[in-house]
């Protein structure tokens, strides 16, 4: 008897979820032959625990689907909802019946560590319960913070919002060329500094900034980096400093606590954080004297269309087909984990992997990446980097705005 | 005898002021009947004074004017200086000895009021001495303040940029539908809301925000606000509004002054100074209890040259051919003002306007496109503003970055 699938998408939004949204409903909806329904659960196992949930064929029919490939977020809503630890939490039985009662053979889940968190809970649920319902995770995050696999979508769109947003900030931070001016971006990224590192791909054809890039991996000292600063500005009079919203000391204070009493936290136990930029803002007035300006790219580097990477895209709309073909193939508890193959050029292939082994672990730069001085990035990222930015997608638009899937 | 041209900029960046730029310099380098050398002053009048001046031509040889052309911020670099109001002061004594030094017959100022104001003194000092160089601005703006133009090169790669940024953060701002939200978005613009009501083009296609619009041209009420939104979540769970940097009280007190009393000072004893946005964020958090976020768009918006306006950039390449050719048949102290033709779709005719007109004055949004609860923009203003935004350029690129001209 053939069963249904349902598609959710959980945590923050990205310029590419919709792809692996995509990629998904259409591989599901083109598998008949072992697909009856194609479901999208709204705001995730929170929505889908009250029954709001949607049939996905109409979307195709009336072109929506078609639109749905490049909007970004998450058009079917998302969610932070942490199942328990506690196998035996009543919400196990509550979800169990849902999929039930919606004849879900398969259950396809698009999100980063906390989502990988739900599949993992769920499939070893299944397991027990002896249910042979099939767990899918689609790899998600533009902070690329996740385990066993190479990158993850998301990151390479806003590693290209990134580049792109640091060479023209860093061409208007120059115009006044003969007064000295500081400008501090900052950049997303609590504990892995991917993002920020992707500031490093602006240095190139003529453009010499940023010339710092401070990372949650490494310490950050207050009174090192004016020092550097300086040392910069002796140099030339216009620099552009990249920090990732994370910077902490060898304490592990945030620096952006510094200027805060108290700072939210939210149910999965993170810091909420901003004003990091706004600080040294502030400080580097204050101790140097110089013109000083600090921007957070803020929610643009994960939702701007303009700009997307089109592998970035291709990958995700991939990563959703192969999770629908591996879960009918018999696929379960497993991420769709992206391995580089670049031998001869840059591709990649599509590798399931156990997603016990992603969830709540995170992956930082590695060593080789960050300089030894711990303020600049090296050649190894930009050689990562770089295939994961390529090619311009064009948008459907009308009156020259995109358009977008809105639900 | 031949004599030679020179074009500097002047005042903040946009996305297309090397269009103009660019319009300008290939027309005189065009015009070789009439034009011997074409230079670049660096640094506006205040580079020129130090004879900051660089020779054009090479740049159309080897390819980096096609690149300027779609180079954001200002090439030749800006200043902003201020010519005396003595019109015996010996600065133009300086500078008119400097034109002479470079044989110069023709002098373009690519700029906003201020930049205006220099071309009707240095015209008007042309008079008083009897010389025959002659001075011609274009208008620049992303503000689009300037008087006698129906709008500035700049605004509309400005507005495009707001009206796409709205979308994107819109659809970001919406995916945990089911928790109230408030999303304030500030906008550039200090006396003139231009840029501002710009982000009511983003409400179209499904897109329902920004649901409020606050314009500088309007006294700003923080208690009618706060009433404004909390109507607007018993309606909807997120909502989004626009704020220009600008808007103040009816005292004209700046609403951004309201935080700087009674702002926190951090642990270094730094006085955090913050904008608009972060004041009504603060302020929506306290009072209303929802989750508030504010997004600064910052220097993005008059830089990004992924969103440029196909129609923006060709009227700022065309101000700079007009302005040329106006100054060949003898035009001088006129800015090339744009009139608007739209009986059968719209078009632009180029109109040399007395500079002495434009300089020093603001051009606001005049009554009719702004509601009468002046909490939104009207439909009028969207007809206005429409034609501005159409077309999208393609960049040049290397390595799916786009190129940028760096001096």
């Amino acid at each position: 008897m053939k069963k249904n699938l349902i598609v959710g998408q959980s945590g923050g939004p990205t310029a590419v979820i919709n792809g692996s949204l995509y990629g998904a409903v259409s591989e599901a909806l083109f598998s008949t032959d072992s697909i009856d329904k194609v479901y999208g659960m709204c705001n995730g196992i929170e929505g889908f625990l009250k029954g709001n949930v949607i049939d996905m064929a109409p979307l195709k029919e009336d072109g929506t689907l078609d639109i749905i490939k490049t909007t970004p977020a998450a058009y079917l809503g998302s969610c932070r909802y942490k199942l328990p630890e506690d196998s035996m939490d009543p919400v196990y039985d509550e979800l169990f019946a849902k999929m039930e009662e919606y004849n879900i053979g398969y259950f396809m889940y698009i999100g980063g560590n906390d989502s990988m968190d739900t599949v993992s809970k769920l499939s070893a649920q299944a397991a027990r319960r002896g249910s042979d319902i099939r767990f899918m995770g689609l790899p998600k995050t533009i902070d690329n913070d996740l385990v066993c696999t190479d990158h993850t979508p998301g990151f390479g769109s806003a590693a290209k919002f990134v580049a792109e947003a640091l060479r023209e900030i860093t061409i208007d931070a120059c115009v006044y060329g003969t007064k000295k001016s500081v400008t501090v971006v900052e950049i997303m990224g609590r504990h892995a500094g991917w993002l920020t590192a992707a500031s490093v791909l602006a240095r190139c054809e003529g453009n010499p900034e940023p010339s710092l890039i401070y990372l949650p991996e490494r310490d950050f000292d207050v009174e090192d980096f004016l020092t550097r600063v300086s040392g910069c500005l002796e140099k030339k009079n216009n620099i552009v400093v990249a920090i990732s919203e994370g910077i902490h000391d060898k304490n592990g204070t945030f620096i952006c606590e510094y200027s805060q009493g108290d700072v939210g936290i939210d149910q999965f136990g993170h810091k909420s954080l901003s004003g990091s930029g706004k600080f040294l803002e502030n400080l580097i007035k204050e101790r140097l004297g110089v013109k000083v300006r600090s921007v957070e790219l803020n929610v643009l580097q994960r939702c701007a269309s303009s700009m997307l990477s089109a592998s970035d895209l291709s990958e995700a709309i991939e990563s959703g087909r192969v999770a629908v073909r591996t879960a009918l193939k018999g696929g379960t508890g497993k991420m769709i984990g992206f391995k580089r193959c670049d031998n001869n050029g840059y591709y990649v292939e599509y590798v399931p992997v156990d997603v016990h082994e992603v969830c709540n672990k995170e992956k930082k730069v590695p060593d080789n990446m960050i300089s030894e001085d711990g303020a600049d990035i090296t050649e190894a990222f930009v050689d990562y980097a770089l295939p994961l930015i390529q090619g311009e997608v064009a948008l459907p638009r009308k009156n020259s705005l995109p358009l977008f899937a809105i639900r």
